[in-house]
């Protein structure tokens, strides 16, 4: 049979010679840091057997029936709530993740060749709904502080004119890097200034070890889309995120939402309303959450200097699910992407950095997650890790 | 604020004012005809809890963490046996419900301008999903056999290329028509000669309440995306759909998945493959649901008879959710839309055939669903819409 030709932005958007390998690491003699999955054995499965169990007793017609586009109203109000800020609950959709969020204001507000910002590296995923709309993607560098306003603040006022920014603010994925405080604020002067939407994901700001959570990019303009998820802090395998948007911007997400997939899981909405608004449960769940990853972050933290050498020491980490390294073999970046080759051959996996670049360029970072792994393994990761690299380097 | 611009798409794809207007319908004095529900009280609630209960109490850290974007092993595994024609599951790609399939498959092979070819009247939500990809849509009649294969071929001979033809083949939405086999074989000619891809769409070929299944139109030809649901046999509220498409279309659809919400919900996903699986159980649901349906379906026809007249007079009912009508006042249909309003004052809604048009003509069709309401008011909801069809022939 003669394939039907596919649409051109079909054929542009393929999956990476990296993402192939990382699926050799689903193997299971592969310690894998390379997935970005919250740990199994904290999945809350009995509370959210009794919350499903609770739901279908209660509201079991509506809770297996057709709902709104826009979300179960209990789980919007209490999204709303949440946010602390007023935020009215008809601002709020539940998506299908955050991923399908981001599909969503994509689909709503970009057009081809439209300029859309991201952060250099950024999330893949984001990377993968984004490039649907076939934008024209720019890069804007991150450091220690997170994006770079002030790269992002010349290329504006050399006549840039993006159509959205998206960042992923705390703890970011995949550097673990959160975005000061200044910066946030510099960010919303810029959009209210060069009317741009900044797109606020931010999945991992409940996992912080220490210090204080600084206030949203929100708190310093209007023009933003909130991202936010129960993947990281209930199950991923429930599918149910959220935004919220302007009111502007509502409808047509919401109509976006209707074309793509009528709406999310009535069951699963309901269950993750309930399970939040259990606060001291949640508050406790998320306390052992934090206690359980920091533990973790601080024994792979320990581990790689030991196995790996100097150029893998690295300092404390404040939160979220991973660590973003870039070790030197002297005076050159180790190639992350044969690392990685050599890794999987001993047993152990990450994610170059590669794959979080627009331009796969291989610059030697490399993302480890340290929440997938349990914590009597995590050394055993970093010794053969440590082999890895000894081959790697020998062999160069 | 000033808000961004839209997206070319989204100013484009608006809601429509028929969509305002069945928003009235879901308040609770209305006996509503048109939503397109299963029936509340036959969702299989004590099966889903069970479900759920069992595949969290052996399963639970796989069902609710990350999945796999093509979909559980086990259900597609499921799907392709119940496809019965010897499909490789790995041709089964899970869907959040058989819309997003929808979207899939335009993202997949859709370019602007690209012609898609649709039944008139065709399903709602598939030109939802297809005008996203702003293709030409080329509207085929169809009649009491479904699409007009003959038309179709007229159209192709002179010169029509559609990368795509939509179609539900077994008791259609919004018509109830089933698409008779010599069309079917005559579609699957078609597509194997011209080289396009056929979207076969079947979530209601499952109740049919009497007579035998006629063969799919993938029977005929290998250019078939299969389309199917658990929406209308097991629950919508779950939001697991499936697709089979040809090989050379599933990476391409898998990838589009992972931009658009990674993956569905695993434990849905499980829950769905267990059910289907319990062929007793399922078996017998299936017949339970088909008596039901049957039986209002036969008096809803007699009540419509009695209360509304000779022009609303249908035979009998072969299967699925819906009846299709086309009543004349004199000489002159009857306005749908008109009489859409003088209905829901007298608290009893259908939908218009103007929705399931490209064009949004009122063509003084209208579509009754006689699953939703309960076989006790179905003569109530006659007799509503009666006293709506008096005031609006004497109005007029």
């Amino acid at each position: 049979m003669t394939p039907v030709a596919l649409s051109v932005r079909s054929r542009a958007v393929r999956s990476s010679a990296i993402r192939d390998l990382l699926q050799l690491t689903e193997r299971p003699e592969i310690l894998s840091l390379a997935g970005g999955l919250p740990a199994p054995e904290l999945l809350p499965v009995q509370q959210i057997a009794g919350a499903v169990a609770d739901v279908l007793a209660t509201d079991g017609h509506v809770a297996l029936q057709y709902g709104p586009t826009e979300g179960v109203a209990a789980l919007r109000a209490t999204v709303a709530d949440r946010l602390g800020d007023g935020t009215d609950p008809g601002r709020v959709v539940v998506t299908t993740g955050s991923q399908q969020a981001l599909d969503l204001v994509a689909r709503a507000l970009v057009d081809p060749g439209d300029v859309v910002v991201v952060e250099r590296p950024t999330y893949l995923g984001a990377l993968g709904a984004l490039q649907w709309c076939a934008p024209t993607l720019v890069a804007v560098d991150g450091d220690d502080d997170g994006l770079r306003t002030d790269q992002l603040a010349d290329l504006l006022a050399g006549g840039l004119r993006p159509k959205l920014v998206y960042i992923v603010t705390d703890f970011a994925n995949p550097t673990g890097v959160t975005l000061a405080i200044e910066r946030r604020r510099h960010l919303g002067w810029l959009a209210d200034h060069y009317g741009f939407v900044v797109v606020e994901d931010n999945p991992y700001g409940a996992l912080r070890f220490r210090g204080p959570t600084p206030p949203p990019v929100r708190a310093f303009t209007e023009r933003v889309v909130t991202l936010g998820t129960a993947s990281k802090v209930i199950s991923p395998g429930l599918r149910v995120g959220w935004l919220a948007a302007p009111e502007w911007l509502v409808r047509p997400l919401v109509i976006a939402k209707q074309a793509t997939d009528l709406h999310t899981a009535v069951l699963n909405q309901h269950v993750v309303q309930r399970l939040i608004t259990d606060a001291a449960w949640f508050d406790a769940h998320i306390a052992t959450l934090v206690t359980s990853y920091s533990a973790r972050a601080a024994i792979l933290a320990d581990a790689l200097g030991t196995a790996c050498g100097e150029q893998f020491r690295i300092g404390e980490v404040d939160g979220g699910m991973f660590v973003w390294l870039r070790p030197r073999d002297g005076d050159r970046y180790v190639p992350a992407e044969q690392l990685l080759g050599a890794a999987i051959d001993r047993g152990v996996a990450f994610v170059p950095g590669s794959a979080f670049r627009h331009d796969a360029v291989d610059d030697g970072t490399m993302r480890l997650c340290f929440t997938t792994v349990g914590a009597d393994d995590l050394g055993t990761a970093a010794a053969r890790l440590g082999d890895a690299v000894g081959a790697v380097m020998t062999a160069a």
